[in-house]
């Protein structure tokens, strides 16, 4: 029996948006769905605590990559798994480690049955192809696991994309031949075929043939420009299996997701809230705002008026920028906690307006808004 | 009429220690009492809510001289007092900024009214003496001022810790005349007199015949050894006037903590804590450990099996080696949140031996086992 059971609860009636529930073994995830990176089984200076009390994050995501190096899969299975060592005890999504190994460049090498790479802590070598992450993962012991892939170069040839495919197609049915269905952990597989709609269309084809149980979009928001990446969602959104979760992966802006969520999509991680975070970069309804800037030395407002998070309760925009300019760790903390409460609030917020009825107002109140002031 | 009222609650009937309630501004402070210290309008890494709920701090300290230099005393007034700048709404003591003007050596100049100096931020001068001292910190709004003084080095010769005696003696009369008792904020006179006896002695005679609110030891784990701080405070301990609180500066270890209960302190504060937490030393009752240790790697308990904090709560000796060795954000939150934790909470320990009437039996235990892992 599978790990995870799907439903869907509204539909925009005009498109493919949609309001979801799926059930994993350690809890309920309401869709659509931010999911906030926690690479190092840590989402980077917020406790388990922040996250579900403030932020209400209901998933979040482990890098396989990361925690296969440090501290080793193996430590974190004999310390009762990543929920029990990271005391998160909400479902959690586990990456492959594919993107990770493919971002390293010069220093990995890709054979038939997976990558050769040097470990960025030590130097080590190490191999990773569809049964080690899988064993790896089933180690994390995560709610999720994805298939282990390659993400193809941007830019890249028709036959580049294609091969680059094919390959990922091999390791989609060998990671689920090394994974099978079972009900502690669900297994997603990736639609590669870089910028090509019709590689895109033969990677779903094959993808949906398998039996997983949630289909990713992956290989977008690799440096293409934004109407390429929406031309992919475009073309995939008439033909993604309606009875499965879709995730995106690695995207993106506040705008991205609420352009992806009308593209069908159900799920989505991104490093931008948290990264852009501790780099003074914070998010509202009405754009970015850099709190380095001098203009917020002496603002007393919070980020965000109308934001219920701990950051925008208590303190305004002239705490926030000191906090910044002193290098203080709290910084980092407040700001990510009000970036992350944004996303997770934002899609909330989407899931109401698509259970509610009103999906393409709210949809376009907020992309106007939104990027008049971004 | 005062801004601060003190009581006795309890005495060790054989010695100096005792139990006492401060009132205070923004509250209530029971002694003996540790401040953690928030030197740039954040106790670094945690936030109010952590300092109230999970470390139940009653009164934090804050730096005149790094939050005159950024953000500058004006914008923390501009912004309705330090306290609600950074949403503290506790009781919170400022320093005079003299300790660490005094710290940076040959960058300042001494001069008969105060020291000039060069911000270590942007090199521009700076002036602070008394009267400056007393209108940044009426600025900021701290409950408790602190009168602005001379660290006397060490060593330093009978003249020279004579000379810098009697120009902080001088200059604690400039602080009252510029700060006359008020209901707003309480001022403390602080002894100085280097490592002799009798320096110390007619410092403290000197302090006691101006109207101050506490009394402060100053000058104290400033290099020396141990047995020549506690000398001093021996010496100090039958002479201080028992009627108002008593506050040794910038002390220490949790064994110093409670060996200055012994001597009547009332009142400390020092970066021991937070500062360690960030290098992974934490504090239990059988010690200091380091976190770092590769004897931790799997050990799945708890820093110290009795401590309620919420880093004991949840995570394991293995989790948190990780997180330091991972360089992660929570590293230095987790450690700072249970060693502060464990510092307050070593107060009320000996402030419920003190009511209790177990002083001797608690502090002997204490120190045993403290000192045989340490």
């Amino acid at each position: 029996m599978s790990s995870l059971s799907f439903e869907i609860v509204a539909n925009d009636e005009n498109g493919y948006a949609r309001a979801g529930r799926m059930q994993l073994p350690h809890g309920l995830v309401e869709t659509p769905v931010f999911m906030p990176v926690g690479t190092q089984a840590t989402v980077k200076s917020l406790t388990p605590a922040d996250l579900t009390d403030d932020i209400q994050a209901s998933i979040i995501l482990g890098n396989t990559y990361h925690l296969m190096l440090r501290p080793g899969a193996d430590l974190v299975e004999k310390m009762g798994g990543l929920h029990k060592f990271m005391a998160w005890n909400r479902p959690i999504l586990t990456d492959s480690g594919g993107f990770q190994v493919w971002s390293l460049g010069e220093l990995r090498k890709i054979e038939a049955h997976g990558v050769r790479f040097r470990s960025h802590i030590d130097g080590r070598e190490v191999f990773l192809g569809p049964k080690e992450s899988m064993d790896i993962q089933r180690k994390l012991g995560s709610d999720i696991v994805m298939a282990f892939d390659e993400c193809t170069p941007y830019p890249a040839t028709f036959k580049e994309a294609n091969d680059s495919m094919q390959l990922s197609m091999r390791w989609a049915s060998e990671c689920r031949e090394h994974l099978p269905v079972n009900d502690t952990q669900a297994l997603f597989g990736i639609v590669q075929g870089g910028m090509y709609p019709e590689l895109r269309l033969e990677s779903l084809k094959a993808i949906s043939e398998i039996d997983f149980e949630g289909i990713a979009i992956g290989g977008l928001s690799v440096g293409e420009p934004k109407e390429e990446m929406m031309a992919m969602m475009d073309a995939l959104a008439p033909h993604l299996p309606k009875e499965k979760p879709h995730y995106v992966m690695g995207v993106g802006t506040p705008d991205d997701l609420i352009e992806g969520i009308d593209r069908g999509i159900d799920m989505f991680d991104c490093v931008m809230p948290t990264r852009n975070a501790r780099n003074g970069t914070l998010f509202t309804d009405d754009g970015k705002i850099n709190i380095k800037n001098l203009k917020h030395a002496e603002d007393k407002r919070p980020i965000m008026e109308s934001c219920n998070c701990y950051t925008c309760k208590n303190f305004s925009r002239a705490y926030l920028r000191h906090l910044y300019m002193a290098k203080e760790i709290l910084s980092s903390r407040l700001n990510t906690l009000h970036n992350l409460h944004y996303y997770c609030d934002l899609m909330s917020r989407a899931r109401n307006a698509l259970v509610e009825g009103n999906w393409p107002e709210f949809r376009d109140n907020f992309l106007q808004r939104y990027r008049s002031e971004a």
